[in-house]
């Protein structure tokens, strides 16, 4: 997912080469241009039209186009075809058309590509077809892409460039500078070099604008920064996310389990792991899976399927405890008017509390000396809001039903509830992050769950206890 | 935000050395001695733990500090405290801090910073105090800040670096690279050199990877690359950080009105811009404001009281839906039993579709092409889920209450709430995000209340025409 420079100049004129309107989507005109010449076959308009754009404005384009026109399109363009496009394409996407197209022309694609685009396309792939795909590259390029793709799934390994510069501390500037002049694997673009040991260990780093501001003479190790942050091939991508934002580093070494240096991770790879374990954390407290917006009615529907499911069964329990104190509503029917409102508040009180606790926890920001404090603050945050909207609640139903006392009883019942609300929505995504399971994912289910059941059982039985 | 090299080598031997235990967070023996530190007024001691350390971890630790603590701790590191750690510590206590320092140490502290570091600290003090230390210093520097705070809240102008590298296409590598070695006022790290016509308009950019390897009596016009992505100084810095992501830039140029350079626009403020948002919006949809982990009871109630005054709002509207139906609950309670079921299902498969909406939209994904289909695949998810939830729904109260009408009903609700939970969850934050405002933050109001009114509407409203 490096730039690619040479491929960025804009071509063509006239009315197909304005390719985004003013909004940054791509243009409508653009698109019906380029369905024409698939339609038409016109490999040359498409080239015209598409040869020298950049990866991720061809991308857009691709994901603009039905999914018969895709592989056409691909084919058409040949050559001309950068493979890196379908590094920013929705999985979906990239899936069905590396399916349609015939491996032979994706061997050779993906073999243009920096390493780790190469890693990130080949990834998703099945066992059989990545073999396929790899029997068909020249020994050196596929032993390199196998040793990342045997790194775990959203491993640092998965995500390094392994086309790298490191030099020994003891050459000059001058060899440096000549060496990379020389060097003719190197990725499009690089932001510092590794200063390695003889074992090949990281020991330093210097970045190019140091380097470049540096005489020719001056040895390496004299302007070499040693206080590196090196990652882990093993660690997970989120981890080394996080390094990246503390320190900004743009790039950073990534090391096997002995310390050697097998690659290097950038910024921009990092940009993405960041996008994607926020959207990971949004979509796993609004309880959507991985879908995206290119997909197909039926998929989202299935894919939204398990969570509604799950829903509907905290919802019975939350009807089953309503359906215990039935008498007590039919005496009184104001208590089955009144009754969401304890629930909902409870709920929303919980969100706000489980959101900050889940976003804490992404962000390595509840260490032990934190927790304490923070658990405290949510319970006592709890309490302060439950008694403020517990006397607001507490007028407006007295009023309403000219009933002090069923007043006084939804006033108990929403400091209870709001307490139990501020106590579960940071000891639920707390608890699952210790026993492993994602909090962003499955805290939402548990919390509405204790805020339904203990919103209309404190509400419905302190009114049996005290009113019927 | 740049990284300060300088900054970076550990020092210290024994216990206080330790900075960071296993989880990443600061070591509790490491803040027990800095606070034994500062009790005892030791500069030195604090200066052995603190001086070269790197200012994310300063930052971190000033935020375990009490109040109190933390002038204490930075008048006594003097000269070895970096007000680089300022912009990584939450709002709350950089504005502490800065309120309790004296403003000749402030603007002595902010003068040694990359430019973009000093405006992000000086942003948010009110105009007497930002005037008081912009007074003492020299003309140059002031007019240079006082530009960059002069743009707009949140715009690329403030986020930008002033120090840079421009040079002019005639010159040769040699030239520019001997430049760069003579030249005292650059940031510590950047990664492209930019090209820049007599009227200072940029034409172009070099890689400094590509500098690097060209060979000194090149021209700078043979090897730059001309399409660059030029930022507007007043651009929304979230439209910067579309741009940065699209085309996985490590900088940008910033321009102003008539496209004239001011400063470059790097990765790692894009970073936080990027995490900034998202956060943003998971925090919008959960209601919570823009409170911070290291914030007081009090504040942090007060921040969420107004998102809970208005869901108590809207479950008032809900609750008095209810009380248009109370005659036909008292006659059949099982209606109060089974309501919440169609309102909660509403409720989540509208957040489903809204939160996958309001990402589309952070993200630029809904352009007016996308739009349409995306309205029409939500809906008919909607109609999808609902027929499947309907007849399990259906099955449940028939069954429960021994009464198949009943379950008709219910049926018949789940079918339209869900339905118009993939309408409004769609439509609400597209039409909020066309009015301009945030859709991340409104939606959720507007959202619950049409799902539970809807929801109990139908419900009880068929019920009572069709069983009663």
């Amino acid at each position: 997912m490096q730039k690619h420079p040479e491929h960025q100049a804009p071509v063509g004129a006239g009315v197909a080469a304005v390719l985004r309107d003013d909004t940054g989507a791509i243009a409508e005109t653009f698109v019906e241009a380029v369905r024409a010449a698939i339609a038409a076959a016109d490999s040359d308009a498409l080239r015209a039209m598409c040869a020298d754009r950049h990866e991720a404005d061809i991308a857009d384009l691709l994901e603009m186009l039905s999914q018969e026109e895709r592989p056409r399109f691909i084919e058409l363009l040949g050559h001309d075809f950068d493979f890196a496009v379908l590094t920013e394409v929705d999985d979906t996407i990239r899936e069905q058309v590396l399916e349609s197209l015939p491996s032979a022309a994706v061997a050779e694609g993906v073999r243009e590509l920096d390493s780790d685009d190469a890693v990130y396309i080949l990834e998703d792939l099945d066992d059989e077809e990545q073999a396929e795909i790899l029997a068909q590259m020249p020994a050196f390029e596929r032993a390199l892409l196998k040793r990342s793709l045997d790194y775990p799934e959203d491993s640092a390994g998965r995500r390094m460039q392994t086309d790298l510069i490191a030099v020994p501390p003891f050459w000059t500037v001058g060899r440096t500078i000549d060496y990379m002049r020389e060097a003719d694997d190197l990725p499009d673009e690089f932001y510092e070099i590794i200063v390695v040991d003889p074992a090949f260990k990281p020991i330093g780093r210097v970045a190019l604008s140091r380097l470049l501001r540096a005489k020719r003479p001056v040895p390496i190790e004299r302007i070499m920064d040693t206080t590196i942050h090196t990652v882990r091939a093993d660690m997970d991508q989120e981890e080394a996310a996080q390094l990246f934002e503390r320190y900004n580093l743009v790039s950073a070494a990534v090391v096997d389990e002995s310390d050697r240096l097998v690659g290097v991770l950038t910024f921009d790879d990092i940009v993405d792991v960041i996008q994607e374990e926020a959207e990971e954390d949004i979509r796993g407290l609004a309880g959507v899976g991985d879908e995206e917006i290119s997909d197909s009615v039926l998929y989202t529907a299935r894919s939204r399927f398990p969570w509604l499911l799950i829903n509907l069964g905290t919802a019975l329990v939350a009807a089953s405890v309503i359906g215990l104190f039935d008498a007590s509503i039919e005496k009184m029917v104001a208590l089955a008017v009144l009754m969401p409102v304890v629930a909902s508040m409870g709920g929303n009180a919980g969100t706000q509390a489980m959101t900050v606790t889940v976003r804490a926890l992404a962000t390595g920001d509840l260490g032990g000396y934190n927790r304490r404090r923070v658990f405290l603050r949510e319970m006592l945050v709890g309490i302060l809001n439950g008694i403020v909207f517990a006397i607001f609640i507490g007028i407006v139903a007295a009023v309403w039903f000219a009933d002090p006392q069923l007043g006084g009883v939804i006033a108990m019942a929403m400091v209870f509830n709001l307490f139990c609300a501020g106590l579960f929505g940071f000891a639920i995504p707390v608890i699952l992050d210790r026993i492993g399971a994602d909090p962003a994912i499955a805290s939402s289910v548990f919390l509405t769950t204790v805020t339904d059941v203990v919103g209309f059982f404190a509400f419905l039985g302190l009114a049996t206890v005290l009113l019927l």
